[in-house]
């Protein structure tokens, strides 16, 4: 068995695929368990596992079967309500654990999963062990390089994105000309975008501002970085920003070429900014 | 001339007419000037004198042949370039003093240009020194009590208000069940407001969350403190949500009659919140 096989706890979004693909790519054996609800789906020929919370003693018990010994918990998941009916007796041993974690914030509840996989044996590892090219290394990676005013605009974001990181709100900011347009909220970083897309500007002459993105401080790394891709660089040429900055090593570019090739196209660029 | 005459140096919105039509009641002299560009307009016989950043020596000496001992600076101004065909020799020896402060922030101009005033010898205060109806005592203003979540969420809101203020970003934030939906940002209360009204929920059942305000830590009292009043409420009542909460001795509650209905209306809590 070598190795061991990993099992990729998949909630939704393309990180998950994209970690199998890289798995398969390599040669290295996996499980896609699709978690219940997020809409996760393996394509066809991989080797799946549903994952309920429900029934997570029994998911144990089967990654064990199948020899699994490393876990990666990757994309986005809702918190759903859990189904009585559906927890076995085993698993009903383990809410004691598992509920206080369920009523505290995202951080607490992955703190508390990840432990439980520790506990029955199974490495945690976060994707960019699978995957290391998924989170760039410092410089420019496209477009015309950050102005002066960019800079200091990337710097200032810095500053407010480590201050509501540290209060658990959110992992992003956008500054133009030293003045905070948004901070990344609950609704996350889309509506953010599209907020600052509608706000009125204070000046229209000077630099057209910066998105900046990094990780809360002290983040668990064996969680979900925060993440671009594509997306993320249309929806900030649409809010009218000169360009996204991330925290180098702490944020994850999901699909690099198509991001890359976004950012070049709408002129704008994509900085890894050493932290 | 007894007490001497108040100068309300007006910004746009209602509290310069509102703080003028204090003063008109109570018999006091006063003098109303509008700032160039500010769209500040006075009603019908009142004695005006027009602001000008460019003649700001001039205004002072206007103010001393008038009688003007009192200064009080109201609503809100953005900040325009100077003229410099407009800038008069004597206030052209006062600009080196003026400039560095027009290039920084807000607070810091407003706390040079206090400065300047009270070098004249005029006495500057707040607009709740002439109105202290405006800032509210502590209690319940309209609509029922808030929940104890809504008490939970109006703390966290106050934390997070805190923060940002500091950091100069804003003076609001949305907080549902403990969760924040928005920071208030450069494009301000309203925008922010709007944010929440067309951001998706993460959760129906339960709390509908507050909108909380408060002044920044160690805010120059008097510079507008900052209000709130009966479009805030409607605004609120659009985001979803189940209340106002505003920082106690903080906070000015603009026309309070019609907040007060507009909140009874939507059924709003309006609470003036101990800090």
């Amino acid at each position: 068995m070598s190795a061991g096989l990993t099992a990729i706890v998949a909630g939704c979004g393309a990180l998950p695929l994209t970690l199998g693909r890289h798995l398969a790519e390599a040669g290295a054996p996996f499980v896609f368990a699709p978690v219940d609800g997020s809409g996760a789906e393996a394509p066809e020929g991989w080797q799946t596992e549903p994952f309920l919370v429900e029934r997570l003693a029994l998911f144990f018990d089967r990654l064990h079967q199948i020899g699994a010994t490393r876990v990666v918990l990757a994309g986005g998941v809702t918190r759903a309500r859990l189904d009585p009916e559906r927890i076995d007796p085993k698993t009903a041993m383990l809410l004691p654990r598992v509920l206080p974690a369920l009523q505290q914030g995202d951080d607490a509840l992955l703190r508390a999963v990840i432990g439980l996989f520790e506990e029955e044996g199974f490495v945690v590892v976060g994707a960019e062990t699978i995957a290391p090219d998924l989170v760039p290394a410092p410089g420019l990676l496209a477009g015309p390089a950050p102005s002066p005013q960019d800079e200091k605009d990337a710097a200032r974001a810095a500053e407010l994105v480590a201050l509501i990181g540290a209060a658990d709100v959110g992992q992003g900011a956008v500054v133009a000309q030293g003045q905070c347009l948004a901070l990344e909220t609950l609704p996350g970083t889309d509506a953010m975008l599209r907020f600052v897309a509608g706000a009125r500007r204070p000046d229209t002459h000077a630099a057209r501002g910066v998105f900046y993105k990094a990780p809360k401080p002290g983040q668990e790394r064996r969680v979900d970085l925060p993440a671009i891709g594509p997306a993320t660089v249309e929806a900030a040429a649409r809010a009218g920003l000169a360009g996204i900055a991330v925290e180098a090593g702490g944020v994850m570019v999901l699909d690099r070429a198509a991001s890359v090739a976004a950012a070049e196209d709408a002129g704008l660029f994509l900085w890894v900014r050493p932290a």
